[in-house]
């Protein structure tokens, strides 16, 4: 196999902001040759395959970026210094009301890694107890309830078109 | 349904990449709260699964953003106004040395829609033809054939870590 290693020459700082930062780079690559790179730095996340029953809990909301309403999986990002097994918790109970006894990890994805070191935790979870929803500031959720088929008929025409939701209900049904 | 639109008050350009760009927004929520965005504004790209029989291809390349060696379907940003249908068929020659004589779409994803508006648009290709591999200038890119019940193993055990090469997979063989 080719040796791949790119050597950071320089970075520079361009954008700090409350959830990333961007830096650009020059870089040696492993044939000698040099180029640059944009990196987004973000903190990371974690997004739940939360089962109760026949049922999986997804959330609706308006994505910015995008302009439009988007079905995913319960999600969010890492604070900081928290780890993700409690940031999950924190997230399934904020955006849908639930707490669940039964967690396992589904590992990891890099959302983008070209451009992003994002990195997001997977997680499936079951014995779910519904207490109360309790939406972060700034964030307008609403949560269904769908069978796993439908959710699968949605992934494939379509209607589902968010990456970590795709994948996380990949590695928990695959 | 709940109203979810957020409406921008005011944009402030923030960064202004070779591949992507980076503003941050005053936005009002449908509730009449005020809040901000940080919105990483990127080209978009294209992914695609390629057949030769029984194998797909895939490539290696080192991933600078998360300092590792990543294992991906052909894939690559899209050029200035260039359509998704001619940068898959661009990408799949340069990163594999292969044109495909049968395409079909299989939709597109966001891979991150909380923070940018990167959109993926995935393809299925067969009737493969090996010509010669030309990788862009930068680019360090080996390509690897394997079996699908070798690649889905990889999925589920974390050796495929890319979301978009899980999601295209989803998407031709769900």
């Amino acid at each position: 196999m080719k040796n791949f290693e790119e050597k950071t020459l320089s970075e520079k700082k361009e954008f700090n902001g409350k959830c990333i930062t961007v830096s650009t780079y020059d870089v040696e690559l492993s044939d000698g040759k040099k180029t640059f790179r944009e990196v987004i730095h973000h903190p990371g996340g974690v997004v739940v395959v939360a089962q109760k029953g026949e049922k999986i809990l997804m959330v609706k909301q308006y994505r910015y970026p995008i302009k439009q309403v988007s079905l995913e999986l319960p999600a969010g990002r890492l604070e900081k210094g928290e780890k993700p097994d409690d940031a999950i918790k924190r997230e399934l109970e904020e955006e849908t009301g639930h707490i669940a006894k039964t967690w396992k990890s589904l590992g990891y994805i890099y959302t983008t890694p070209g451009v992003c070191d994002e990195k997001l935790y997977l997680y499936y979870a079951t014995d779910l107890e519904f207490k109360k929803q309790n939406p972060d500031e700034g964030e307008i959720i609403e949560f269904f309830e769908y069978n796993l088929d439908e959710i699968l008929s949605m992934i494939k025409d379509g209607r589902i078109n968010d990456a970590k939701t795709i994948c996380a209900l990949t590695r928990a049904f695959l």
